[in-house]
């Protein structure tokens, strides 16, 4: 296991301590993986928390800051953060306009947040939460019960991240968030795994000339294992069975090509030009892209395309200020 | 192989049509790599120019916009652009003012920067240039006569750029470069090779239980083959070798962990804890730092650290508003 780590144990604080170090727009709590603005609480404004377990960093610490999140909780990798974290996190950041939990769907992160939802109301603090299930590879997965959560809950973040903080009340913010979510479809690829330092070994293997069509963000099994094939080929199986499940034709769209933490930004711009392609030959009509590794999964290398169906209003929601450690948006 | 691309030979045109497509605000030939922001030639402004081979992303490309390069020249994976382009480059941005070129010390590099800026004085345009050579690990090396250029360069462009910005003539950016490539140190660890697509197999081999320390950022041999160690140990040698060679007690620096393309965001925060605390025990006050993969070597595993000695001026010239696909600063 050649990793950049002290130990296993240690692998969740250690980063923490780090993002604290470098990030000053943040309070970071290195023993309960709770980071959260600088700032809070934003009184008056409806905050947004979110979380889910480590190693798919930048989300969801790197998107904290004004116009995205108001604290994320972080669980060991792979692992949902506990109840009582969330709790904190939520009592944290509320300004008494409400706290609108971003929750990706894994049966874990669910069951979580809606305990800690519970929690926080007894403590009077108003909660809407949106659960974001946009990976159209599979069904029903490993730690699912219907689809996975993935790249669209950074839409569902900065979009939603933007109107509250242009002051919308909580209905409309989670109203807008439960409609990203809606709009938003993703399909991942892995060329290589990756190895949970806890565990010390692959979570899959892959033959040298293999490559999973469908994967999810811990590596749990996608729809096909298939040969390797070049960038464009790829990609073309991405967008069909995004274009299968929400059709683009006609559609103004977001798109983000995202690099599963392993794969050079050099290779996820040659998988854009093929996306950027694609997607005009299927008649959509890319508005704004974002190229980079934003969601991954430790140092597995692949990609994942995230599809955004989006309107005006959405797309000035896209383009508002954001600055967070990971993501920084508006003019300038 | 496992990577995310067409064809070995059109690896970097792919790339460079991502980017097209990706970003409005440059203006990209994808067929002579080279790549420049929308709105030049910015009359009256000095023009900074930097390039050298692919594999690195986001630099240099990723730098072009506002506040820091006018135009980058891509050359193949790990290979020199070719002194027509950067002429091309140069000539596509020159406002009257001059022209910077941003040039890390590769002989490669350094020939053809030269020889295009001769070209380009035979066309009436004044040429500066500054020699980036920040890697402490070896004097000279498979590619280069002295150090090599590496993370420093970062800072360069960033500082040298937003006095350009600024409205500073061509003797004060050089003079600006200078200052800054001279005050910057760097080292480099491998945890994993990389494989340049041409050639398709690793740059180097790697035992699974050993680490190269100093190595280069296409994979040149480095001080030392050694036995994997925690990130704090790995992170203090690298510390060591750049605080030996430029100390930083009682300094200002800015400092910057950078990831090698294979590592994950995870794994660069642990590294900068304890890069945070190695540089407090030394004496040095971090004024702003940077963490995440903006030096790169294709999918290499490892890091490197740069420190940069700065000053009041400097400081602000890196805190000056910039707006770059990899990299933006300043208020908002």
């Amino acid at each position: 296991m050649r990793k950049l780590i002290n130990a296993p144990e240690d692998v969740v604080s250690d980063a923490l301590r780090g993002m604290a170090a470098a990030h000053p727009s943040l309070r970071v709590d290195a023993a309960t993986g709770v980071v959260v603005r600088a700032d809070a609480p934003r009184r008056g404004k409806v905050a947004l928390v979110s979380g889910g377990g480590s190693g798919h960093e930048p989300l969801h610490a790197g998107f904290v800051g004004p116009g995205m999140l108001d604290a994320a909780c972080a669980g060991e990798v792979f692992t949902s953060p506990t109840p009582d974290r969330i709790l904190a996190a939520t009592m944290a950041v509320d300004g008494g306009a409400g706290v609108l939990h971003v929750v990706k769907n894994y049966t874990g992160d669910v069951l979580n947040f809606r305990l800690a939802a519970e929690l926080a109301e007894d403590e009077g603090i108003e909660v809407a939460a949106v659960v974001v299930a946009d990976d159209v590879a599979v069904e029903d997965s490993t730690y699912t019960a219907g689809r996975r959560g993935t790249g669209g809950t950074l839409f569902v973040e900065k979009i939603a991240g933007a109107a509250a903080e242009a002051g919308a009340p909580l209905a409309e913010v989670a109203a807008v968030a439960a409609d990203v979510a809606g709009r938003c479809r993703s399909f991942g690829v892995a060329l290589a795994p990756c190895t949970v330092p806890a565990a010390g070994t692959p979570t899959f293997e892959l033959a040298a000339d293999e490559i999973e069509l469908g994967i999810g963000i811990h590596g749990e099994p996608g729809r096909e294992r298939a040969k390797a094939r070049p960038a464009a080929e790829i990609v073309d199986a991405a967008l069909t069975a995004i274009d299968d499940d929400l059709p683009v034709a006609g559609q103004d769209v977001l798109v983000l090509v995202n690099g599963m933490g392993g794969t050079p930004l050099l290779e996820q711009y040659i998988a854009y030009a093929a996306a950027a392609g694609g997607l005009a030959a299927r008649g959509a009509t890319v508005v704004r892209s974002l190229v980079g590794p934003y969601v991954t999964s430790l140092e597995m290398a692949g990609l994942m395309i995230t599809v955004c169906r989006t309107s005006g209003a959405l797309t000035g929601l896209w383009d508002a200020p954001a600055d967070t450690p990971a993501l920084r948006a508006g003019a300038r």
